[in-house]
């Protein structure tokens, strides 16, 4: 199933997708549910209802304005950082330490405001030249949490993801490095892209499909997701020891090789750029820098 | 003004505190209203709205179960790392880099998950040595910001404040270090005590006050706001660049010296022990750890 989030003739909507992704049929849900997007479809299943009816004709969907699939998210996105084998060896160099060869190692996890996530083709705003010059974009899988819980084993883990959608978790590296600590550098306005919607785990396995991203044409990211250090059900032990998660929580599983800061030297994004994030098995957002 | 968020014969009230601290009055809001806590009267005099007219008779403060002023906040807490001078020098030798003594220095910003805010005189769940050993207390003063806005000048920063509240950071130090990022170490269930109210800005000086933590009765932090590094116009100066900073949201802004990572040897937190942290001209929290 893949569910999305979108506006059309000034209302919102949440509609289930058709297989060939050429049409969107709006859920029966009550007045202003919408609002919150498919968080409303997740906290139903979770709490244990049935799938509201799609309703009506569907709309084709190059009709509608597509927006994130949880437009304002419950709390900050989780992140995870250094997730890749290959992106961790390109920064190792960095001030950042390498979690990859070092067996002791435990996931990188900060996050993001939920008030920086817009849709999967709207423009995102550079912050200024006062403010950084080291714009950077990150393709990612964001895994959707279904049912919420805390403690969670490794083995029972994959039972809570709800499904997965793409992310871009663009990144001021300047201001990233210089407050130590990630989530101010990660949380400007706009930079977190989401989209185009979330594909239900029942249709992909997240663990093993592959994330690519393009600048301007460039393919500059291509990664299979078994290529983390950290897998999908390690991430969801791990963020949930002694924390509650809850339906609609999003973790973005860190990004592959071949960001700007990477480069040698490093690149980095400015105005009229457009980069496009593709996940095999749910689709692309593309995003121009303004 | 002191606003207060609480309980009575099950239902949920925000309400005015009278200037000695003996009753609390509550405000008439719409149905439902009160179930955001003191965010409701925030968000509607941010958005030029009047006060709500305290309603009816007062009834007694010790009548009442105090919950946290805002019980969920809107977002993830900001927090705000190695804020004073003495606290920065007695971790100095510890894996952090120490911002006292680098005039480069910019302040390092974390955050905790509103899910993990619990009222004044609530319990704190300590996650069981299978998480953690090491949990630990920072007494904080929380700025609660007004008006909005991005990009806030510091001459203009206090004018976003409307007014301040006391938490207890609660930190888990293997989770903080281990991870890098401190997001999860400091955002497990039950770890952001917050109360008793929350103190309007016109009634208080949050920059020349004086925070102070006991456990179990010894006194083990005890120091005054104007010993920050970095102050509280600077700080909301630095979180709104290029970050919009909206309504109820809140900055702790660091713990003085005195923390238990601090001692020699090191001095954590067991099941019950007692933590009161008090703030000259808001009052006090006191938790016990179970």
């Amino acid at each position: 199933m893949q569910i999305a989030t979108y506006q059309l003739d000034g209302r919102r909507f949440v509609g289930l997708v058709s297989d060939d992704r050429e049409q969107v049929t709006p859920f029966e849900l009550p007045e202003n549910a919408a609002a919150e997007g498919a968080l409303v479809i997740i906290k139903l299943l979770a709490d244990g209802g049935a799938l509201p009816a799609p309703t009506g004709q569907g709309v084709p969907l190059a009709s509608v304005q597509l927006l994130a699939p949880i437009p304002v998210p419950r709390r900050n996105v989780w992140c995870v950082g250094r997730n890749y084998h290959a992106h961790a060896k390109e920064l190792q160099t960095s001030v950042f330490k390498d979690n990859d060869a070092n067996p002791e190692a435990w996931p990188i996890v900060f996050t993001k405001v939920p008030e920086c996530v817009v849709g999967p083709f709207d423009n995102i705003m550079l912050p200024g030249a006062a403010i950084s010059e080291q714009i950077d974009y990150e393709a990612e899988l964001a895994v959707v949490i279904g049912k919420g819980g805390k403690n969670i084993t490794r083995a029972d883990a994959m039972g809570h993801v709800f499904g997965y959608t793409v992310v871009n978790d663009v990144t001021a590296r300047d201001v990233q490095m210089r407050h130590q600590q990630w989530d101010m550098g990660k949380s400007f306005d706009t930079f977190c892209p989401m989209g185009p919607w979330i594909v239900t785990a029942d249709q992909l396995d997240g663990t093993r499909t592959r994330v690519r991203c393009w600048v301007n044409g460039e393919l500059r990211q291509d990664g299979p997701t078994d290529n983390l250090i950290f897998d999908i059900p390690t991430l969801i032990e791990t963020i949930s020891r002694g924390i509650t998660l809850y339906p609609g929580d999003i973790i973005a599983t860190g990004t592959p090789a071949g960001v700007g800061l990477g480069m040698k030297p490093p690149r980095f994004l400015a105005a009229g750029d457009v980069v496009r994030v593709e996940i095999d098995g749910i689709g692309a957002i593309e995003n121009q820098f303004i």
